[in-house]
């Protein structure tokens, strides 16, 4: 939901704004959407045994490119989500591309706050350059 | 332990630096740790049905002020926290000051993503001012 609202604010600024090398996180808002939408789908197909995608960033050069891709992917990833269940949280799994072992649970908390996180930068810099950030609250959106 | 981090590395960083109003968030790294750990044990509190408690922003003029604050705020949150049980989950409370009913475990969320949203601005913020900020990584931390 919030990022989805984010990409909805994103169209308002432009390419050059999008674009432009900034101090902190992965250097950008548009490096930063398309790298929160690639390490969700990285952690959640590793969970799941699926090997990883590799990504070619240069291949998506706008909100609607990024938004195009975070919306396919989540056609893999919401049904697998909808399938979680508590007993998933200690089961441990092994990660294609690192080392270590890893819990679903701790996974899927590494996740979100990834996302947050790196939305946290989004909101410094969208204030940057005058526009008012998406809400960070997670009260207060109905997800009751 | 992300925030102790945080503490650790504020305290290289200069009482102007600290103060600097800056553009997005709260403001400033000072006004935004006291920020978080202020909203945490409102919200902590108010889960508890305890009053609030008005901190007083302008007692809290140095990293070790906020720290000790934050250390003896937790010496009543960590308990309450390790009697949390699934069945809290959906439990309704109502919260002094603001209006609306809320679950507990929406609000133990509100609380996690708050933090991890602020501290997404900090790592901003210095990164302008040269240094590296703390790992924002869940995973890698021993927390399973």
């Amino acid at each position: 939901m919030v990022r989805d609202e984010w990409f909805e604010l994103s169209e308002q600024i432009s390419r050059d704004e999008l674009m432009r090398k900034r101090i902190g996180g992965v250097g950008g808002i548009l490096s930063t959407l398309i790298h929160i939408v690639d390490v969700e789908n990285s952690w959640i197909r590793g969970i799941q045994g699926k090997p990883d995608i590799q990504l070619q960033f240069d291949k998506y050069n706008s909100i609607q490119q990024i938004r195009n891709l975070s919306n396919s992917l989540r056609t893999e990833i919401r049904p697998f989500l909808e399938t979680w269940k508590n007993d998933f949280e200690h089961d441990i799994v092994t990660i294609p591309w690192t080392e270590g072992l890893y819990t679903k649970g701790e996974i899927l908390r590494h996740v979100i706050a990834h996302e947050i996180h790196h939305i946290g930068q989004l909101s410094v810099w969208v204030r940057d350059i005058g526009l008012q950030p998406v809400s960070a609250n997670y009260i207060g959106r109905g997800l009751l």
